[in-house]
């Protein structure tokens, strides 16, 4: 049997009980598909801040480091709204993706012809649409020197930080976009605001420079703001999108709103030379935490994004997506993705209904 | 009779179409309100590239400050895009608002009930649909420093800017955003991203500050990503948003496009001690200039808003709005805003027909 270490990161709000229905689903298929998990938890996020004082204990980045793969709950809560920086869940997540140096972050957001009536977007705008965002994820404004508080000449209090790009981040996360463009529809759609920034003149020069090794990709360019507007007009123009950290974080939450199922949408984090980190999109959800209401299939599903893109399991990974279509297909639905006509379930029982699935 | 002095700045693409409608339908309503205009028109952007070698001519610059306002029509054209950064048409923009230190832009998106079908959102989402987002225009990223080109220690070639805001710069643009709120529906949401960034942290306690001069106005807070979402979930549960240059050119144009109707959106820069900036949201249209097609409407709305916010002839911006809005419900449309059953004009036919609405 093959053996997988999977490092388990639960976090805050909703985390804990949709990563326990895709550690169940992650075991049936196993059993399946002739492989065997060891799954460890570990605490990452507020949870890990009220357990040790740190958002991200050594403990946790050493067993994430020394896993196979690590899948991630959701963090952040109002109850650490107003710590200082260091001690906020947001800085555990990010001194995870830095430790594992996962710079490519993808973000697919599709419409299932399930779903389509739970975007906000007119019907005939949002179906067929399928978009892959690929962020920079470890570099950028999230990362850059110096940053900080300060005063100015005039003893005016300031705060700063800096975006910066150095031609090797670029040209690595440009690759990884153009690859993943060519196994799609063969279009990348590079998003900056090189008519103001230097960081973003340099991010287009560098992209044009890389596309020279990918003939096949259609390679376009978007401002930022036009970006921002073409998603809500015409989103199914778009196949592969890669742009900044802070520009990616906007965009793909907006793209995935699109499709309205937020709650259904996978990340994977990749490109370090250890393990990958995948997470559902959504965040940690404070106000239905521990009421059996989260949506688990995003977590589900990037469990299938873990076993495909982590693990190489691509078998599996079809298994698990396959089930998800024929959970909504019977009609099964979540508080978020509900429409009248549907069964109504909570997470476990969406969890239960997966599993007959597979 | 009250004279006016106005610089035009018709631009580039569609620029001069709109201008000269705005100019026509300024002239009229002077007639008839007891009011008379002195123009200038004086060249930016792409179009002074090419006739002075500069963005901006100095000419211009002063010719602007020593009006009472201004009135842009829209700059850019694929031609200069590979101009560098000092002879890019946006930088003339960008000079232009420093130069003017209009540090407050206000960008109004409302949903007519006559356009309520061109927007891609679904009617019960789009229909009511009322905010105004108040946009820092002089400071952050687009104006900090340090930023440029340079190699990092491994000599590779970076890009960096720098995303930097002072106290000063954030209470001044918190106070008139709630003014503005206090003149609505006395809700202020201020985005940020202060849960990575320290700008942001420092821009969410300026404004948590401000906001105990404004008992009355309720305040909230909302990251940038959540508020991509947001604008496409539930954008009726905004009223006003004041955010940051960067975020709020990316949020001010989705804002414009959910609405479905970019063509028809003004906005006015004001705050410094001289004349307001008063300018369409759209851009120059390079693929539509010239052709008689463009949208005449966002540049004669945002001539009301010069009326108003600039010179302080309320009735005469009233008298504008009024006849805007009986244009449409006399059906006509250009092709931007175009449905069946209504009457497809073009730029000089629309100017004519708010002319007659007058
Ligand atoms: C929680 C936050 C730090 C994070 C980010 O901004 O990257 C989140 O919004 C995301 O997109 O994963
Ligand atoms: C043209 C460009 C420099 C400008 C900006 O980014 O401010 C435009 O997008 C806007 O929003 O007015």
């Amino acid at each position: 049997k093959k053996k997988h270490n999977v490092t388990l990161l639960p976090g805050d709000g909703i985390g804990p009980e949709v990563i326990s229905v895709a550690k169940n689903v992650l075991n049936l298929v196993a059993s399946h598909e002739g492989i065997e998990f060891h799954f460890q938890e570990m605490p990452v996020g507020g949870s890990a801040l009220d357990l040790t004082g740190v958002p991200l204990p050594e403990e946790t980045l050493t067993a994430a480091k020394n896993s196979d793969a690590v899948l991630l709950g959701a963090i952040g809560g109002y109850k650490w709204d107003n710590n200082e920086k260091h001690l906020k869940p947001e800085t555990g997540l990010l001194q995870l993706r830095a430790g594992l140096k996962v710079f490519a972050n993808l973000r697919p957001a599709s419409v299932l012809p399930q779903l389509v009536d739970a975007s906000t977007l007119k019907k005939e705008v949002a179906e067929g649409v399928d978009l892959m965002v690929v962020r920079e994820l470890t570099g950028g404004i999230y990362f850059g020197k110096p940053r900080g508080f300060g005063t100015n000449e005039n003893g005016d209090e300031i705060g700063f930080n800096t975006e910066v790009y150095a031609a090797y981040e670029i040209d690595r996360i440009a690759r990884i976009a153009f690859e993943t463009a060519r196994k799609r529809r063969g279009k990348l759609c590079s998003v900056d605001k090189a008519n103001v920034l230097e960081a973003s003149m340099l991010w287009r020069k560098r992209v044009i420079e890389i596309s020279k090794e990918y003939p096949d990709v259609e390679l376009s360019h978007m401002y930022v703001d036009n970006a921002a507007m073409q998603l809500v007009r015409y989103p199914k123009q778009f196949d592969t999108i890669v742009t900044n950290n802070i520009f990616g974080d906007i965009l793909s939450d907006q793209a995935s709103m699109i499709t309205g199922s937020i709650g259904m949408l996978p990340s994977a984090s990749l490109g370090g030379s250890g393990p990958g980190l995948f997470e559902p999109i959504h965040g940690s959800a404070p106000d239905i935490a521990g009421q059996d209401k989260a949506n688990p299939l995003a977590t589900v599903l990037s469990a299938a994004m873990l076993l495909k893109y982590g693990l190489g399991e691509v078998h599996a990974a079809e298994v698990i997506e396959a089930a998800v279509l024929d959970t909504l297909n019977r009609g099964f639905r979540t508080g978020d993705i509900f429409a009248p006509g549907n069964k109504l379930v909570g997470c476990k029982a969406m969890g239960e209904e997966v599993l007959k699935s597979i």
